[in-house]
Protein backbone atom coordinates (compact mmCIF):
# COMPACT_ATOMS: atom_id res chain seq x y z
CA UNK A 1 0.00 0.00 0.00
CA UNK A 2 1.19 3.59 -0.67
CA UNK A 3 -0.36 6.42 0.93
CA UNK A 4 1.53 10.07 -0.14
CA UNK A 5 0.22 13.72 0.94
CA UNK A 6 2.26 17.15 -0.17
CA UNK A 7 3.39 18.99 2.96
CA UNK A 8 3.81 23.39 2.27
CA UNK A 9 6.16 24.17 5.08
CA UNK A 10 6.91 28.27 5.55
CA UNK A 11 10.15 28.88 6.41
CA UNK A 12 11.52 32.31 7.95
CA UNK A 13 14.96 32.21 6.29
CA UNK A 14 18.22 30.14 6.75
CA UNK A 15 17.94 27.84 9.72
CA UNK A 16 16.37 24.30 10.42
CA UNK A 17 13.03 23.68 11.06
CA UNK A 18 11.66 20.30 13.50
CA UNK A 19 9.15 18.78 10.59
CA UNK A 20 9.31 15.40 12.81
CA UNK A 21 5.07 15.40 13.89
CA UNK A 22 4.10 16.60 10.73
CA UNK A 23 5.93 13.41 9.11
CA UNK A 24 4.95 11.43 11.87
CA UNK A 25 1.28 12.98 11.44
CA UNK A 26 0.82 11.32 7.86
CA UNK A 27 2.54 8.00 8.86
CA UNK A 28 0.01 7.67 11.23
CA UNK A 29 -3.20 8.58 9.27
CA UNK A 30 -1.65 5.98 6.67
CA UNK A 31 -2.57 2.62 8.78
CA UNK A 32 0.46 0.80 7.61
CA UNK A 33 2.22 -1.23 10.03
CA UNK A 34 5.38 -1.82 8.86
CA UNK A 35 7.29 -0.32 5.55
CA UNK A 36 8.77 2.78 5.07
CA UNK A 37 8.74 6.54 5.00
CA UNK A 38 10.03 8.56 2.39
CA UNK A 39 10.48 12.21 3.16
CA UNK A 40 11.25 14.52 -0.22
CA UNK A 41 11.92 18.16 -0.39
CA UNK A 42 11.28 19.45 -4.24
CA UNK A 43 14.01 21.90 -4.13
CA UNK A 44 17.54 22.63 -4.30
CA UNK A 45 18.57 25.09 -1.73
CA UNK A 46 17.24 23.34 1.38
CA UNK A 47 17.39 20.09 2.67
CA UNK A 48 16.15 17.27 4.72
CA UNK A 49 18.22 15.82 7.64
CA UNK A 50 18.17 13.84 10.79
CA UNK A 51 19.80 16.06 13.77
CA UNK A 52 19.85 15.24 17.43
CA UNK A 53 16.44 16.98 18.58
CA UNK A 54 17.15 17.52 22.46
CA UNK A 55 19.87 20.78 22.70
CA UNK A 56 19.55 24.08 20.32
CA UNK A 57 23.09 23.87 20.31
CA UNK A 58 23.93 20.66 17.84
CA UNK A 59 21.47 22.63 15.41
CA UNK A 60 23.89 26.39 16.16
CA UNK A 61 26.64 24.83 15.75
CA UNK A 62 26.04 22.78 12.85
CA UNK A 63 24.82 25.62 10.75
CA UNK A 64 28.03 27.63 11.84
CA UNK A 65 30.26 24.68 10.66
CA UNK A 66 28.28 24.33 7.47
CA UNK A 67 28.67 28.24 7.40
CA UNK A 68 32.46 28.63 7.97
CA UNK A 69 32.80 25.19 5.48
CA UNK A 70 30.84 27.03 2.28
CA UNK A 71 30.79 30.73 3.47
CA UNK A 72 28.84 33.00 1.81
CA UNK A 73 30.04 35.29 -0.79
CA UNK A 74 32.82 33.46 -1.36
CA UNK A 75 34.54 34.03 -4.49
CA UNK A 76 35.36 30.73 -5.90
CA UNK A 77 31.76 30.74 -6.55
CA UNK A 78 30.23 32.18 -10.28
CA UNK A 79 27.01 31.24 -9.81
CA UNK A 80 25.63 34.17 -8.05
CA UNK A 81 22.69 35.50 -9.25
CA UNK A 82 20.55 35.58 -6.43
CA UNK A 83 22.84 36.54 -3.93
CA UNK A 84 25.68 35.40 -1.66
CA UNK A 85 23.99 32.77 -0.16
CA UNK A 86 22.68 31.19 -3.91
CA UNK A 87 25.63 28.83 -4.61
CA UNK A 88 26.22 27.92 -0.58
CA UNK A 89 22.96 26.93 -0.94
CA UNK A 90 23.43 24.43 -3.21
CA UNK A 91 26.35 22.81 -2.02
CA UNK A 92 24.56 22.49 1.44
CA UNK A 93 21.83 21.20 -0.09
CA UNK A 94 23.77 18.75 -1.91
CA UNK A 95 26.04 17.90 1.15
CA UNK A 96 22.96 17.56 3.65
CA UNK A 97 20.80 15.90 0.69
CA UNK A 98 17.04 16.28 -0.15
CA UNK A 99 16.14 12.60 0.57
CA UNK A 100 15.29 11.14 3.90
CA UNK A 101 13.90 7.42 4.20
CA UNK A 102 12.66 6.40 7.50
CA UNK A 103 11.87 2.72 8.88
CA UNK A 104 7.93 2.35 9.91
CA UNK A 105 7.24 -0.16 12.96
CA UNK A 106 3.98 -0.48 14.61
CA UNK A 107 2.19 1.68 12.45
CA UNK A 108 4.70 4.70 13.67
CA UNK A 109 8.25 6.53 12.38
CA UNK A 110 11.24 4.15 13.81
CA UNK A 111 13.22 7.32 14.85
CA UNK A 112 15.66 6.83 17.16
CA UNK A 113 15.01 8.75 21.36
CA UNK A 114 16.96 11.78 19.92
CA UNK A 115 16.66 11.98 16.17
CA UNK A 116 14.69 14.41 14.42
CA UNK A 117 13.85 15.03 11.26
CA UNK A 118 14.08 19.09 9.62
CA UNK A 119 13.81 20.82 6.97
CA UNK A 120 16.74 22.58 6.80
CA UNK A 121 16.47 25.68 4.83
CA UNK A 122 19.59 26.96 2.83
CA UNK A 123 18.62 30.70 1.72
CA UNK A 124 18.82 33.54 4.14
CA UNK A 125 15.32 34.66 2.91
CA UNK A 126 11.98 33.40 4.14
CA UNK A 127 11.00 30.81 1.50
CA UNK A 128 7.48 28.38 0.81
CA UNK A 129 8.86 24.97 0.56
CA UNK A 130 7.58 21.51 -0.91
CA UNK A 131 7.69 18.17 0.54
CA UNK A 132 6.46 14.97 0.02
CA UNK A 133 5.88 12.08 2.68
CA UNK A 134 5.43 8.39 1.20
CA UNK A 135 4.77 5.82 3.13
CA UNK A 136 4.97 2.35 1.74
CA UNK A 137 4.50 -1.05 3.36
CA UNK A 138 1.71 -3.40 4.69
CA UNK B 1 4.38 -4.07 -7.61
CA UNK B 2 8.43 -3.61 -8.72
CA UNK B 3 10.11 -2.48 -11.86
CA UNK B 4 13.95 -2.60 -12.18
CA UNK B 5 16.37 -1.73 -14.77
CA UNK B 6 19.73 -1.46 -15.04
CA UNK B 7 21.52 1.24 -16.90
CA UNK B 8 25.17 1.09 -18.69
CA UNK B 9 26.29 4.80 -18.57
CA UNK B 10 29.51 6.36 -19.92
CA UNK B 11 31.35 8.93 -18.30
CA UNK B 12 33.85 11.02 -19.83
CA UNK B 13 35.66 11.34 -16.69
CA UNK B 14 35.15 13.58 -13.98
CA UNK B 15 31.93 16.00 -14.07
CA UNK B 16 28.29 15.41 -13.97
CA UNK B 17 25.91 13.96 -16.45
CA UNK B 18 22.34 14.36 -16.37
CA UNK B 19 20.43 11.13 -16.23
CA UNK B 20 17.03 12.43 -15.16
CA UNK B 21 15.00 11.26 -18.66
CA UNK B 22 16.93 7.83 -18.27
CA UNK B 23 15.57 7.25 -14.79
CA UNK B 24 11.86 8.87 -16.19
CA UNK B 25 11.98 6.86 -18.81
CA UNK B 26 12.09 3.64 -16.49
CA UNK B 27 9.31 5.05 -14.14
CA UNK B 28 6.89 6.03 -17.24
CA UNK B 29 7.58 2.25 -18.67
CA UNK B 30 6.87 0.98 -15.04
CA UNK B 31 3.63 1.90 -15.07
CA UNK B 32 3.31 2.83 -11.29
CA UNK B 33 0.86 5.49 -10.59
CA UNK B 34 2.42 6.01 -7.06
CA UNK B 35 5.50 5.17 -4.58
CA UNK B 36 9.19 5.25 -4.98
CA UNK B 37 11.93 5.43 -7.46
CA UNK B 38 15.49 4.43 -6.13
CA UNK B 39 18.51 5.07 -8.02
CA UNK B 40 21.36 3.24 -7.16
CA UNK B 41 25.09 3.44 -8.35
CA UNK B 42 26.99 0.41 -7.98
CA UNK B 43 30.64 1.92 -7.25
CA UNK B 44 32.46 3.78 -4.90
CA UNK B 45 34.01 6.70 -7.03
CA UNK B 46 31.02 7.63 -8.70
CA UNK B 47 27.86 8.99 -6.73
CA UNK B 48 24.32 10.60 -7.81
CA UNK B 49 22.73 14.11 -6.59
CA UNK B 50 19.87 16.49 -6.90
CA UNK B 51 20.96 19.41 -8.65
CA UNK B 52 19.85 22.74 -10.08
CA UNK B 53 19.16 21.95 -13.54
CA UNK B 54 19.09 25.27 -15.38
CA UNK B 55 22.59 27.15 -14.99
CA UNK B 56 25.26 24.86 -15.70
CA UNK B 57 27.44 27.20 -13.55
CA UNK B 58 26.29 25.87 -10.59
CA UNK B 59 27.51 22.16 -11.44
CA UNK B 60 31.04 23.93 -12.17
CA UNK B 61 30.75 26.06 -9.06
CA UNK B 62 29.94 22.13 -7.20
CA UNK B 63 33.07 20.81 -8.94
CA UNK B 64 35.44 23.46 -8.08
CA UNK B 65 34.04 23.31 -4.49
CA UNK B 66 34.86 19.94 -4.08
CA UNK B 67 38.41 19.99 -5.82
CA UNK B 68 39.34 23.01 -2.91
CA UNK B 69 37.73 20.57 -0.19
CA UNK B 70 39.57 17.60 -1.35
CA UNK B 71 42.68 18.09 -3.41
CA UNK B 72 44.01 15.14 -5.56
CA UNK B 73 46.92 14.48 -4.92
CA UNK B 74 46.50 15.79 -1.15
CA UNK B 75 49.22 14.31 0.92
CA UNK B 76 46.84 13.23 3.81
CA UNK B 77 45.58 10.32 1.85
CA UNK B 78 47.66 6.69 1.71
CA UNK B 79 45.38 5.13 -1.15
CA UNK B 80 47.12 6.31 -4.07
CA UNK B 81 47.41 2.81 -6.39
CA UNK B 82 45.12 4.48 -8.91
CA UNK B 83 46.84 7.82 -9.33
CA UNK B 84 46.13 11.32 -7.09
CA UNK B 85 42.28 11.46 -7.85
CA UNK B 86 42.02 8.09 -6.37
CA UNK B 87 41.26 8.66 -3.00
CA UNK B 88 39.58 11.69 -3.28
CA UNK B 89 37.21 10.03 -5.77
CA UNK B 90 35.93 7.49 -2.76
CA UNK B 91 35.78 10.68 -0.30
CA UNK B 92 33.55 12.68 -2.98
CA UNK B 93 31.80 9.34 -3.26
CA UNK B 94 30.73 9.19 0.29
CA UNK B 95 29.74 12.78 0.90
CA UNK B 96 27.40 12.86 -2.04
CA UNK B 97 25.89 9.12 -1.66
CA UNK B 98 25.61 6.35 -4.21
CA UNK B 99 21.47 6.16 -3.59
CA UNK B 100 19.10 8.14 -4.02
CA UNK B 101 15.27 7.76 -3.87
CA UNK B 102 12.71 9.77 -5.25
CA UNK B 103 9.04 10.18 -5.03
CA UNK B 104 6.95 8.74 -7.54
CA UNK B 105 3.46 10.45 -8.59
CA UNK B 106 0.96 10.43 -11.29
CA UNK B 107 3.16 7.89 -13.18
CA UNK B 108 6.23 10.13 -13.02
CA UNK B 109 8.97 11.25 -11.17
CA UNK B 110 7.83 13.96 -8.48
CA UNK B 111 10.87 16.13 -9.22
CA UNK B 112 11.02 19.81 -8.33
CA UNK B 113 10.92 22.30 -11.29
CA UNK B 114 14.72 23.00 -10.91
CA UNK B 115 15.66 19.48 -9.62
CA UNK B 116 17.97 17.16 -12.31
CA UNK B 117 19.67 13.56 -11.51
CA UNK B 118 23.35 13.51 -11.91
CA UNK B 119 25.56 11.16 -11.88
CA UNK B 120 28.72 12.20 -10.58
CA UNK B 121 32.06 10.86 -12.00
CA UNK B 122 34.80 11.90 -9.78
CA UNK B 123 37.43 9.79 -11.56
CA UNK B 124 39.09 12.26 -13.41
CA UNK B 125 39.46 9.26 -16.78
CA UNK B 126 36.14 8.26 -18.73
CA UNK B 127 34.32 5.33 -16.87
CA UNK B 128 31.46 2.78 -17.74
CA UNK B 129 29.17 3.22 -14.71
CA UNK B 130 26.27 0.85 -13.90
CA UNK B 131 23.22 1.99 -12.35
CA UNK B 132 20.04 0.27 -11.21
CA UNK B 133 16.51 1.39 -11.11
CA UNK B 134 13.92 0.26 -9.00
CA UNK B 135 10.47 2.16 -9.13
CA UNK B 136 7.98 0.01 -6.12
CA UNK B 137 4.54 1.21 -5.81
CA UNK B 138 0.89 0.47 -7.10
CA UNK C 1 6.19 -7.66 1.33
CA UNK C 2 7.95 -6.27 4.46
CA UNK C 3 10.75 -7.99 5.98
CA UNK C 4 12.07 -6.10 9.25
CA UNK C 5 14.84 -6.56 11.64
CA UNK C 6 16.30 -4.78 14.75
CA UNK C 7 19.86 -5.45 14.92
CA UNK C 8 22.15 -4.71 17.46
CA UNK C 9 25.65 -3.82 16.74
CA UNK C 10 28.70 -3.53 19.36
CA UNK C 11 31.25 -0.46 18.70
CA UNK C 12 34.84 -0.11 19.87
CA UNK C 13 35.14 3.45 19.51
CA UNK C 14 35.22 5.55 16.37
CA UNK C 15 36.07 3.81 13.17
CA UNK C 16 34.08 2.12 10.12
CA UNK C 17 32.70 -2.08 10.76
CA UNK C 18 31.84 -3.90 7.83
CA UNK C 19 28.44 -5.43 8.41
CA UNK C 20 27.67 -6.64 4.59
CA UNK C 21 26.93 -9.93 6.13
CA UNK C 22 24.73 -9.21 8.64
CA UNK C 23 22.62 -6.78 5.90
CA UNK C 24 22.70 -9.58 3.45
CA UNK C 25 21.75 -12.64 5.78
CA UNK C 26 18.23 -10.24 6.72
CA UNK C 27 17.73 -10.03 2.75
CA UNK C 28 18.56 -14.00 1.88
CA UNK C 29 16.09 -14.71 4.87
CA UNK C 30 13.40 -12.34 3.71
CA UNK C 31 12.58 -14.36 0.65
CA UNK C 32 11.69 -11.46 -1.48
CA UNK C 33 13.40 -11.86 -5.03
CA UNK C 34 13.31 -8.23 -5.71
CA UNK C 35 12.87 -4.54 -4.23
CA UNK C 36 14.90 -2.72 -1.53
CA UNK C 37 16.98 -2.82 1.13
CA UNK C 38 16.45 -0.15 3.76
CA UNK C 39 19.36 0.77 6.50
CA UNK C 40 18.30 2.49 9.26
CA UNK C 41 20.63 3.75 12.16
CA UNK C 42 19.10 4.89 15.21
CA UNK C 43 21.10 7.40 16.84
CA UNK C 44 22.58 10.86 15.56
CA UNK C 45 26.63 10.21 16.22
CA UNK C 46 27.21 7.03 14.09
CA UNK C 47 26.71 6.57 10.69
CA UNK C 48 25.81 4.16 7.83
CA UNK C 49 28.22 4.58 4.45
CA UNK C 50 28.83 2.68 1.27
CA UNK C 51 32.90 1.93 0.73
CA UNK C 52 35.43 0.88 -1.02
CA UNK C 53 35.46 -2.57 0.71
CA UNK C 54 39.21 -4.12 -0.80
CA UNK C 55 41.94 -1.88 1.13
CA UNK C 56 41.32 -0.90 4.54
CA UNK C 57 43.81 2.08 3.71
CA UNK C 58 40.57 3.54 2.12
CA UNK C 59 38.89 3.60 5.49
CA UNK C 60 41.47 5.00 7.10
CA UNK C 61 42.01 7.96 5.04
CA UNK C 62 38.31 9.14 5.10
CA UNK C 63 38.94 9.23 8.56
CA UNK C 64 42.01 10.89 8.67
CA UNK C 65 39.79 13.27 5.61
CA UNK C 66 36.99 13.42 8.64
CA UNK C 67 39.04 14.57 11.67
CA UNK C 68 40.83 17.13 9.61
CA UNK C 69 37.40 18.38 7.75
CA UNK C 70 35.99 18.29 11.76
CA UNK C 71 38.50 18.26 14.15
CA UNK C 72 37.44 17.00 17.89
CA UNK C 73 37.49 19.87 20.74
CA UNK C 74 37.63 22.90 17.61
CA UNK C 75 36.47 25.78 19.52
CA UNK C 76 33.39 26.74 17.18
CA UNK C 77 31.77 24.17 18.39
CA UNK C 78 29.21 25.21 21.98
CA UNK C 79 28.02 21.46 22.49
CA UNK C 80 30.66 19.69 24.46
CA UNK C 81 28.53 18.20 27.16
CA UNK C 82 29.72 14.63 26.09
CA UNK C 83 33.61 16.13 25.59
CA UNK C 84 35.14 17.31 22.52
CA UNK C 85 34.04 14.38 19.77
CA UNK C 86 29.97 15.03 20.85
CA UNK C 87 29.89 17.99 18.38
CA UNK C 88 31.81 16.68 15.63
CA UNK C 89 30.60 12.82 15.75
CA UNK C 90 26.64 15.37 15.72
CA UNK C 91 28.63 16.95 12.28
CA UNK C 92 30.37 13.12 10.88
CA UNK C 93 26.42 11.98 11.19
CA UNK C 94 24.62 14.23 9.23
CA UNK C 95 27.63 14.60 6.23
CA UNK C 96 27.53 10.53 5.87
CA UNK C 97 23.73 9.82 7.19
CA UNK C 98 21.88 7.60 9.15
CA UNK C 99 19.65 6.05 6.04
CA UNK C 100 20.85 4.03 3.16
CA UNK C 101 19.01 2.34 0.72
CA UNK C 102 20.16 -1.00 -1.51
CA UNK C 103 18.57 -2.75 -4.72
CA UNK C 104 17.58 -6.07 -3.82
CA UNK C 105 18.04 -8.22 -7.40
CA UNK C 106 17.60 -12.30 -7.35
CA UNK C 107 16.77 -11.78 -3.82
CA UNK C 108 20.51 -10.37 -2.30
CA UNK C 109 21.38 -7.30 -1.91
CA UNK C 110 23.00 -5.54 -5.38
CA UNK C 111 25.64 -4.19 -3.87
CA UNK C 112 28.64 -3.58 -6.79
CA UNK C 113 32.30 -5.52 -6.41
CA UNK C 114 34.29 -3.05 -4.29
CA UNK C 115 30.92 -1.69 -1.96
CA UNK C 116 30.45 -2.90 1.56
CA UNK C 117 28.29 -1.73 4.00
CA UNK C 118 29.59 0.04 7.01
CA UNK C 119 28.16 1.29 10.27
CA UNK C 120 30.55 4.38 10.68
CA UNK C 121 31.38 5.09 14.90
CA UNK C 122 31.66 8.80 15.39
CA UNK C 123 32.06 8.81 19.17
CA UNK C 124 35.48 7.75 20.40
CA UNK C 125 34.17 5.65 23.09
CA UNK C 126 32.79 1.99 22.60
CA UNK C 127 28.72 2.34 22.06
CA UNK C 128 25.60 -0.06 21.47
CA UNK C 129 24.50 0.62 17.83
CA UNK C 130 20.48 -0.16 17.16
CA UNK C 131 20.40 -0.55 13.44
CA UNK C 132 16.71 -1.47 11.29
CA UNK C 133 16.67 -3.52 8.44
CA UNK C 134 13.76 -2.97 6.27
CA UNK C 135 13.63 -4.93 2.69
CA UNK C 136 10.56 -4.60 1.08
CA UNK C 137 9.80 -5.82 -2.61
CA UNK C 138 7.98 -9.21 -4.33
Amino acid sequence: MIVQQRLTLSTQGRGTYDITAQVEAVVRGAGIAAGLCHVFCHHTSASLILCENADPTVRRDLEGFLARLIPDGDRGFDHTDEGPDDMPAHVRAILTKMDLTLPVTGGHCALGTWQGVYLYEHRTRAHQRQVTVTVSGD
